[in-house]
């Protein structure tokens, strides 16, 4: 609690995608994800929505994902970033799964991170993939 | 632990503003987050960086908001999403401020929301507002 007694949680970011069960596959297949909710025959505009992410919303923040088959959404200039334990297991994975690659994993010479590495999702959105000195809590 | 031993966590969804000072003000003032890391020379290319959110970014999901004077960022057709305790209060203090609203506070019919509103960040980012029925863990 905070702020003049206000509380806040971060609950989701949205992404528009082209087609929601690629989406899915990626999200849950390639980046160890879990499909927490869906919506298939939202009341509101009939689009079909998928909640993934790394635990109950309740707790967790996820990924909503909205299908807008031919969206007007592009990827924009930010991204979002994931802690992974072991990310050369996984850069091995997603290599195999033929991933589109925005930065080739680098170990850097300083600060907190032990590898990182830049992919890009079906529709183009960056992914900022970080393996912690400390474990991905950290 | 899932994905064959692999462990993942989302930590940060990353936007570009074009004033650090105005978009830290914006969501610390107005939405109740803590500034929990700065970066006022990146060592890698010199922009200032600055971590907001609801706790430690160790066990949180924070926001990385990179100063980039006329920057390349178009806010994308997405959005992140936020629950608040008492929407009703933070919307009084919203309009006060004069922040831009992209959709008054309405109280759906049917869903778990009690209330929901969206609005605008500096940038023209699009936040989601809302007020769960059975608090901000729901």
């Amino acid at each position: 609690m905070n702020d003049q007694g206000q509380e806040f949680r971060f609950r989701h970011t949205m992404l528009l995608v082209n087609n929601l069960d690629r989406s899915v596959a990626f999200y849950t297949n390639l980046l160890g994800m879990q499909v927490v909710r869906e919506l298939k025959e939202p009341e509101r505009d009939g689009r079909n929505i998928a909640y993934v992410g790394y635990g109950e919303e309740g707790t967790h923040p996820v990924l909503e994902l909205i299908e807008d088959a031919g969206n007007s959404d592009k990827p924009w200039a930010g991204h979002f970033a994931i802690a992974v334990a072991d990310l050369p297991a996984l850069i091995k994975k997603l290599e195999a799964a033929r991933v589109r690659f925005a930065l080739t994993m680098i170990k850097p010479e300083t600060g907190m991170n032990t590898y990182v590495a830049k992919i890009l999702d079906p529709d183009g959105f960056e992914i900022e993939l970080t393996q912690r000195k400390g474990g991905i809590y950290s």
